[in-house]
């Protein structure tokens, strides 16, 4: 998104996903018991939440104010609340 | 929280959520089976994952910003876009 | 549900819960700032995930199978696994 | 899994899901905006859990009970309230 360095970081867990999502095309593919097939699911969907918290934490911190023309403006502790509770519904 | 009309609503919102607490327990007492207990259980969890969105909604609005000292900085459609992903998923 | 002690268990859950709602229903009267009021909402949710996770624990086990009529019909190993499943989703 | 027909419904399932992945490595690479991401990211979501809860149905119906040994154990009501919960998280 914003920086070079939080994108490499956002694409890195991305590509992980992708590797994530082939063990369970393999894992069906392979005839695997559904005991390892959910939890290949499961691990998939909890890399999942945790991207969508990154970048919902990347876009409240950089795009819910215009820090150029409103510097100071977003208040660090009501930021701090609200990503609190974003953090604990998407784990 | 905020304006007395948004505190109406929300007080509203918790004593009927009581009230579906408060079924699940005559639920429990009478015996019921699995399948209606369930049900009245997942209704708590709607309602409760609706409050927090109008709770995080309102947080998000009032207290991101000091929109006294800081008119206008709170950008719309950035707003739009993270409350649409805090509806998503607390529904 | 099914047995005294079950029941009295989920009943004990069910009061702590309609507890918890009662302190919201206190914090918003009393005008408590969206993070006081955003930890309890998170508390009565997890409250209710775990009653949830109960309830259906209690029903697998329990209703799938009659098991006067089926003794050892229901295969231990794929309860656990079906329930690891619905405990990482319930907390 | 189990029968050809739903391992093939299943593995179309997940080559759609690697699809939508890969949608999101190519949106960061070319520094989409957070909103669109954030849509992409919520798609995969959904998606994974329609295949968490199909994997999950074909658990309960297959492998709770070894329906050759003991065929009709597995009580068609309870099945249905079950996987009613199941599908009302796993949306």
């Amino acid at each position: 998104m914003h920086t070079v360095r939080e994108k490499q970081k956002l694409l890195a867990r991305v590509r992980r996903m992708k590797g994530q999502v082939e063990a369970i095309e393999r894992a069906l593919e392979n005839e695997a018991g559904c005991g390892p097939v959910l939890h290949l699911i499961a691990g998939v969907r909890g890399a999942m939440a945790g991207l969508m918290a990154e970048v919902v934490e990347d876009h409240v911190r950089s795009h819910l104010v215009d820090s150029a023309a409103h510097p100071g403006a977003l208040q660090e502790e009501a930021v701090e609340q609200l990503l609190d509770v974003v953090r604990s519904y998407l784990k």
